[in-house]
């Protein structure tokens, strides 16, 4: 069967008090899911209280996203928390935003993990299976948002959790269907024709393209884009565009 | 109508860290309620869980225990935040401790202000007004612990929210029925025996006896004690003992 | 004696870790002493030391620009520290930039404090004292940027330090030469061309220019320009090739 | 050459605002040398102030103590920083800490770095580059305190720098000189009579004596003791009398 709608989600609610990163008001009408920081890695209950009340408005929908205590390093700093503490920043995290979307008038649907959390969570069964303690823990009914070919969604779908499964706009895929790393030249795409082509590809042929251009069959909810600068939120902009004009139409997941 | 049973509650899971403050475990076995700090004046993710986790064995209600976000002061520097910035920073705070309880197996059942949050959500209505906008914000059913004079809890009882009124075991009160300020002389008690007869006379007559004697008619649901120091657990104890010895059952208000 | 050179001076690293503030690398080409945020309001060490060389490539004098430990707020939120605390983190950040400074082949010249410690070391004669013990007490050869009619720079000069007078390119001033409040309708200015027009008044005539229009003569060494908007940079730009045009040239006090 | 005199060194000023860590004033009676945390793993400027002040009074040395800006983890953690990030961020502390000891009326004579920093610049060349590279910066000639057979010590002497060699009391050695892990068991001594006996074998043979009993020859001029409970104060004040018992007396090496 072929998908007719796609979700789109975007990291936002970043800044910090007087710091500000990207436009999240303009990135709010782009996406149709936004993962909120949760004031440790970004974000404060400020900024957290504006993101829900405008992802409200503007009828995106929303949910936490967790990361390391490390406001320095904007949470990309591999902290080698054990899992038991990884389980508690978590549920903590995780509570401050369903308070603080509340509070706003809105309701968390899923948890994404952040920055170097978010990469171990996908590697490490340990620390996937803290990620999901802790949520499970706080609140059953919250979903996942996480990679077709990673540990935690394995694991979340076979504790009986909603997963949906998510793919990256603008980052390359080795053959196994993992993010190609940072460190490696081409992880990274900034062609927005390139990128827009690829993405109703995936979409198209539910199924992730890897660098070689193989296409492994995957389970596809949601497409991940940048907003942090002015050139990320024109290319999410743009692969909006391009993915409407080739009739796949973009609904939240939850 | 004399009362025959009343709460005891303290200021409990400060420690952060490697830094510990008190002996909660102790505390604990005396008290029937526990404020647990938020993580922003003292407390972390681990500590809470703990607390939360060693109240629920005990039986031991617990409430969040929101402070301003100055570890360094204890929370007892008044930083000068808006009323608006004051929601937010208190209804995430709220959020976060019912996360930590939930994931431990207890429940949030109450709010209580800490050190200069507490003591100017008692004296300014505005600071008040936000301190209630966050609570019911978050949870409508989470009653508030306030000083049976302070404007918290007037204000709380005209929107019809539950508030235990509290007396404190170790403070001397003005003819007003608000705390002596620490900064005068007499404003602390330490003498375990009077501070002890003190509370039974208060208790049995249903009123703040004020530093010149007069006894002042109040709502009366709990008795704050301290548990930061050796001394103050044992005169805790010894309240808690002297209570009983007169008829006076520890029950938890909630 | 008519003034031929002027010092202009900017707070500059201010940002910290993944956030950014302003456009440094510019605003080193408009200024000739940068004053920059010692980590507790803004900046890193990392920031520091990359401001640092900078400046030391560009040959810009620095200075240390205290604040408050509230990065938060950045450094405007009045903390209510006593006066012996303000000293030691006071002395705190000027030691730590003495040594990022040192360490980038650089040396800080002066202090100058900031945010909502700045203000009020201007005006409380007590918090003056502090910041003055504390810079004396770390190295009794710096000097101090300060306001001409404030109590920081009165008393630096009874001490017998170097003090350099600053006045403000775009902030308006009241009859008695301090600066109208933010909150007041016209304390901030923003036409390029009356800023300029001004400041080359003030610099000519060696007095401040009131809201009224009246001149009062003052010491005058530095012009205080912001950096932290693209707009800012722009004025700061201007302001300079203005005084230029007008013979006055910009040369660092130091 | 026999030894007659030694340096006995402890890490003090660990407390943070009303977060209090061992007996600092007792442990300054028995110590020659004090490693005072600089206020990212531990410590604040009113704690470094108080500490240089009271390690001036008793005539005690003190030591730079950098760790990572890491207040939960104590310091503990290992955060993943760069080598250039390293270098700023022992920089940044230890120019904090030359500050408020020339506030307090001392000087810092050496850098002895901290917990997972500490561990990890004596096993990592890049990461012990890095630290030396910070030291030297900011201030050429301070020296180092380090293992006998760690690569911090050896590449400080091969820079020429002054590096006092470290035992440790109570904790045992490998049979390459090197500390035996805290996950082994037996890695901690905790009898009392053991630690002093075998300190006194260690500084008599001028040899680490390893867990089967072997003596490495080894520099030797500071034994490293804990002070940071009622035991540990109890057990450096022990060894320190057995020392002076046996002949060697406690002074500062610099």
């Amino acid at each position: 069967m072929v998908k007719t709608t796609i979700d789109m989600n975007a990291d936002l609610g970043e800044s910090f008090g007087h710091y500000t990163i990207g436009d999240d008001a303009a990135m709010l009408d782009v996406v149709t899911s936004a993962n909120v920081a949760c004031g440790f890695h970004g974000g404060d209950p400020d900024v957290m209280a504006s993101t829900f009340r405008l992802a409200r408005e503007k009828n995106v929908t929303v949910g936490a996203h967790p990361g390391y205590p490390d406001l320095w390093g904007f949470g990309r700093r591999l902290v080698p928390f054990t899992a038991a503490e990884t389980e508690r920043l978590v549920a903590y995290q995780v509570g401050a935003a369903q308070a603080m979307a509340t509070y706003a008038g809105h309701r968390i649907a899923y948890v994404k993990t952040h920055g170097a959390l978010g990469n171990l969570s996908e590697q490490d069964s340990d620390v996937a299976t803290a990620v999901l303690n802790a949520v499970q823990g706080v609140d059953a009914s919250l979903a996942l948002v996480a990679g077709a070919f990673g540990v935690l969604g394995r694991l979340a779908r076979e504790r009986g959790m909603t997963v949906y499964a998510e793919i990256f706009a603008d980052r390359a895929y080795t053959e196994d269907g993992l993010l190609v790393s940072r460190k490696q030249a081409g992880a990274v795409l900034h062609d927005v024709d390139y990128i827009s082509e690829r993405v109703i590809r995936m979409v198209r042929n539910g199924a992730i393209e890897t660098i070689s251009g193989k296409m492994l069959p995957a389970p596809m909810d949601t497409i991940c884009v940048h907003g942090d600068s002015a050139e990320s939120v024109a290319i999410a902009r743009t692969v909006r565009a391009r993915l409407e004009d080739a009739g796949i139409a973009l609904k939240a997941f939850a």
